[in-house]
């Protein structure tokens, strides 16, 4: 075991801010080193109350700060590829928030320079595959508890969209995920993508439909398809069903206290991911630093960052031509296998 | 199979009402001959629409009525016995609505005069027995699926109490209900009650503390317990949880449709017996009707009425005294047997 | 209100059985008068203990015996279209189990026939339109409590098929089911069809690709979907979730007595659809029992058996070619409207 | 914020073993200095792979250990008090496990002790309160959300016992958690305690009365009572529901993934404590590290440990008497306010 992560945490927005929480409160055997943002106030604000950290504006400054052996990069995708490869060049372990890069050509790039280097240090923040029910209907399949999985069924529901959500983010920032889950779930590649558009919500903001069914198939001929709906306004929820030859298993069930009061039973849905998947992250992460500290990456792979973006741009394309659209994908390295 | 039951109903008030819709509507070999109420008005009200039935004054002109050969009874407790001992009289088949009569005196009289003519006619209303998951239950404990049972937890709720409900009503109209089912479930007599006061909804009524727990115990030693909460506001439920050597089973949850909306999960409370024992009143009456045209009863009979007024009796001296109180039966004669 | 109907029920097999069971012990207003099935033992089987049924060998014999005065079919369905015919020259109300005809050229003649008859008399036995989930859930959507209604999604899945059961039947005798489900929520005609053939259970027969997806769309743009699996073996569940503009709605979750013991908490899988739907049918039966007294028809019209078996064959075609197909219709006559 | 903890663990058994477990691995700020253990095998075997902690056969040479600074205590009870004196003494920051002391006499000499120090420096682990339903159900009640709260239904279950498991032990190692729970939720003393036996299940070792129905009232008259099974096979449930004058609030429900499957829908049972309250000892481990840092404590008291004490004193007298007994406790001192 080597010493303590000393993370850098490059971009202290929502997301940044959330992992800097958790690296400096609830994982052990790490610690915040240094933050970045290009706001360095917003920089300076987050590492309030951290002993020994120091707030920085360039992503350089903090990987050449001598006290800093770990990145966590939480700033916009757009920014992603070039932090990666000079992190890679540094040899640091690298926690890399989804999407590696916005699309396939760039991320096959990313996969190549890891590939050079002979060894993973890239791992993708696709943090449903540490949650507990995720794990676990992961693992009726594998062991084939049921027999074969033959369909996936998926609800992603949010309450609603930041300004500028367009319908390529619908599936870029949003399906995206139940990408990554289709094949973290079989274990293999998708090989076609189609997108039906029907009668919208007047919730959605201009310019967006919502919501969209979205039909997806695996190399075995696994049937999957995604309920995206980003303004359902209810709450949030993330729900998969499965059927396999012997069984059917649902997982992402409402929990919580049960309450009887004013002509109803029930109890509170999940407002956000974080209160859904905040047990998720802190998994991820401190799988993530476990893993490091070994000198191995603990959970998805560059590869899995690649192989989604070019399902995303399947998924874009047949949003716009309704047709059914397959995913092509370079041969996959020795490294991945 | 004989003819047709035609049933004089006594008594057209709530549950009255409820009744003669159920047999002129919804239950098969039986018709309304004829309704009685002292308010005449209301019994002319109730046979509406209903062809051949005749709306009367007095139980006497029922009972005298050719056209009639079975009887139903529906009026307050306090007018059962008198008409009890006609119907017998008249040999016709009963259905009496809970409770026999008020008071284990007289219910062991009424006991008596049918051992005296030598076979069953009297089948009184407790209609719980006849619930679906009443039966599965009770069919649990027969059958020792899951080995012996050890405990019994009841739970009845009501959204509120008609004016003038005391705290002997408390005892007497609704835990009731429980004495018959744990009497029901077990097989076995009621030994022994116990009731505990403690905090007060500020939603009683005057004069009345709601709500209470009560302390039962059987024969062979089950425990039994009932919260009895009949200002309870946020609807009805009546509900079961039994704890056995292997298991524990639960009945009275929840059902319908299941929303997501405005951050709640959930669906609607039953709001009234009506709509949870609705089904199970259907199935008794058409459990009497059936057995009345074989010269049987289908369900509870005078014993069970009588051994629940026992149970009452000792439960509302419990009640006054905080101590726990046997409950004295006499022989069971051999025609309960 | 006229008098009591006088069935006569045609076919004697597991629907008809269980019809005459149905109208002889719990439906008011009702009796079967006769039982036709071309296996007059069967007919004579069904109608031991039934006083004043005949069997009979024809259905012929049936409209023309004397007694009768209304006809419910439950023969194989393409033995309907005739007795249609005939049972509307005698103007006698009539219950006909779906489907109306196993085609829709068929199924426009019988409309034609009614409505030159100038009223309604067949009641087509789309019986889940009376389930009280499914009731609860269609007021939900025509009163826009949440909002437009925007996608169904249906599972549909039996335990296992009888032999014989062909890729087509899935179409014509299960999804027919969701066809007309969805016709009935939405009150809209349904507009395409297509088909997804995936990976298959080993469960299935030879000859029947098991499960499949069918989606579905409606005048308005309502995306639904149908997971159709008919050798599922778990048990039988029939189940929808809808989704809103306001809030998500699901109908058909588990029920019954809640049990935990061996490490595991739960309950009992309705085993089929008799168990599923048994309180539906009651309720559909009493429906056009009441409804016949008055000469009306109290349930789904023959357009409806019109207008699903065009469906059904847009769907057959739609699983042997892959793509989305449209549903073509013939204008509604006055009468159903 | 001060340095790290560098925690001794006395007692390296099941709890000891998770408790290091945890501090190794998931907690952050926090370390494993020494593990003590009179099995010094034990406590070695306890320390593999942990960097910088040393196995001591003697709780003395741990608090004396230059590099410890904080003691966890997770011997048997009967140890407890001692190691307390001498950890005080020390002034070290202290997570003592349940119970403080065996008695609620020893109790107070600890509650005496730590008073004259002057500050709190034992926290005792009662780890339900930082359960998350736990939690939310305090907030309701203390909010009064649903207005006061009248009642509390506990049900206790393990799936078995240890050999040697008594009835005393019965109320000091298993019903001791409900003591407590009460008191958190109600923020009251409890003033009274009756204890019914009735039938017992034949899977309870010889000599245990298993299971047993407890009686428990508060100060302000809030009416609790406690299912506790200790040899209910199924798996392991801890749950509580609470009535209020405005609702009803169950916790403790089963959750994860759900199956349908071989005529049965469901999940899996909680196996044990650690996977119901895993979380739970982390959140309080947490809150304790956090606190301990800040030179404070984070959760329940000295006085909660010897007011619990005097419940189980009373309970196990209660038990042998079957009649109701009163509960005795010293003035609180103002440490405590």
């Amino acid at each position: 075991m080597t010493d303590i992560l000393r993370v850098a945490v490059i971009g202290a927005g929502r997301m940044g801010a959330d992992h800097i929480k958790r690296l400096s409160t609830r994982i052990h055997g790490a610690e915040v080193a240094a933050v970045v943002d290009v706001d360095l106030a917003r920089a300076q604000a987050a590492i309030a109350g951290i002993d020994g950290a120091v707030a920085l504006a360039s992503a350089d400054d903090a990987l050449n700060n001598g006290d800093v052996n770990a990145v966590l990069i939480a700033t916009p995708g757009f920014l992603h590829e070039e932090i990666l490869y000079k992190a890679l060049e540094k040899d640091f372990p690298i926690l890399c928030e989804k999407p590696l890069t916005p699309d396939a050509e760039s991320a096959w790039k990313v996969v190549q320079a890891e590939t050079a280097t002979g060894h993973k240090r890239i791992q993708v923040g696709f943090m449903r595959r540490f949650d507990a029910e995720y794990a676990a209907l992961g693992s009726v399949i594998r062991d084939r508890e049921l027999g074969e999985l033959l369909m996936l069924h998926h609800q992603h529901r949010n309450p609603d969209t930041p300004q500028g959500f367009t319908n390529e983010m619908l599936i870029n920032d949003s399906v995206v995920h139940e990408f990554d889950a289709i094949r973290f779930f079989t274990g293999e590649e998708i090989t076609s993508v189609q997108v039906r558009l029907g009668k919208a919500t007047r919730n959605a903001p201009n310019g967006q439909h919502d919501p969209q069914h979205v039909l997806i198939e695996t190399e075995s001929g696994v049937l999957a398809d995604v309920e995206i709906y980003v303004n359902a306004k209810f709450g949030y929820e993330v729900a998969t069903q499965a059927s396999f030859e012997d069984g059917i298993v649902s997982i992402g069930g409402d929990g919580g206290p049960y309450v009887r009061s004013a002509g109803r039973w029930g109890g509170k849905v999940t407002p956000g991911f974080e209160e859904r998947f905040g047990a998720a992250y802190d998994v991820e992460v401190q799988a993530w630093v476990d893993a490091a500290r070994r000198g191995e990456i603990g959970g998805p792979t560059a590869w899995d960052g690649y192989a989604t973006a070019a399902c995303c741009e399947a998924g874009v394309e047949a949003q716009k031509s309704g047709e059914k659209v397959a995913v092509q994908l370079n041969t996959k390295p020795e490294l991945y296998k």
